[in-house]
């Protein structure tokens, strides 16, 4: 399976996303968020995690904290961190993601949503990982911070991923957590 | 299964962990740390996650961060908050851990270490999860900071968990991620 590369790219949204009043925000970008996807990433070998936020602010944040990993004297105490942070791609929004992923396949990418709604019609995460085992083109994974990705967003995928069912009715995952889940149940090797 | 209650519990370990060098140190708490460890544990329903440092500063740290959420203004802002945190318990060492879970079991747990290393014996976790299914008593996983568990811990565990494989030869996940991809494949329903 994925004798090229593994077809899956994941975005981590914080525009537009929910608030807890259900209010459309741009979340702040979290640094611990960009050390776990980075290094989730690199360990599940997906090739990019975009980084969406279009605040010039939170860019400019973000890419001094890679920087510093992958360029200053981060890189030199910690070279693991510099593998797994140089997979963070900062964009402006999702249609960046969208062109950038076609720029490289030649195809748009099928787009998944990430939910912990367990009252929408949703692909199962066996039917999701045998979709990405068929290698049928690039698919861009979309986790949304704060609250959740906006409807505006949900509207426009082609699926939403099942959500993910523990063993009690809570499901609150950080999104760190939830993405480390999401790609282990798609991609690991012993499945 | 589990009819009565999930047998496993988690245990974050601060001290005694390895730094960078190899020495032994004790770690500093890290505030999402305890969130998403909370948050998880609260997912697969284990009935307690221990966060164990003797450092009596960190200590009282991590009981202000927890009580911010499970008594004070972050109870009402954010209840299921609450629910996660309030399965954290802070203690001094492992010993008091296995005796707080034997109090409660009548028996001493089990206790699996985790690591990154694929170079030691270990239990894989198809046969981890079976085992916790057959409901033989209390198990205890242990998860270490820093660059993980000191040898001293290792040597008296009764099982090393394998390491977590992802696609590549990396695997250098953070505690937090690595946690919640094991709750998962021990415990999640749809396995």
């Amino acid at each position: 399976m994925f004798k090229k590369r593994v077809p899956l790219y994941v975005a981590l949204v914080h525009y537009p996303v929910l608030n807890r009043r259900g209010e459309i925000i741009a979340s702040a970008v979290t640094n611990l968020d960009l050390h776990d996807l980075a290094r989730a990433s690199c360990t599940y070998d997906i090739p990019i995690c975009y980084i969406v936020t279009p605040l010039k602010d939170q860019q400019i944040l973000t890419k001094r904290l890679t920087d510093h990993w992958c360029k200053r004297i981060g890189k030199d105490l910690h070279p693991d961190r510099e593998l797994a942070l140089r997979r963070l791609r900062v964009v402006d929004d999702i249609p960046s993601v969208l062109k950038d992923i076609e720029g490289e396949w030649g195809q748009r990418p099928r787009i998944w949503a990430t939910t912990a709604r367990t009252d929408v019609e949703s692909l199962s995460h066996g039917d999701a990982r045998r979709y990405l085992e068929k290698d049928s083109g690039p698919v861009l994974l979309l986790l949304g911070t704060g609250w959740g990705l906006a409807p505006s967003v949900m509207r426009e995928v082609d699926d939403i991923l099942e959500a993910i069912q523990g063993k009690a009715a809570y499901n609150h995952l950080s999104v760190r957590c939830a993405a480390a889940i999401l790609m282990d149940r798609l991609l690991s090797l012993d499945r």
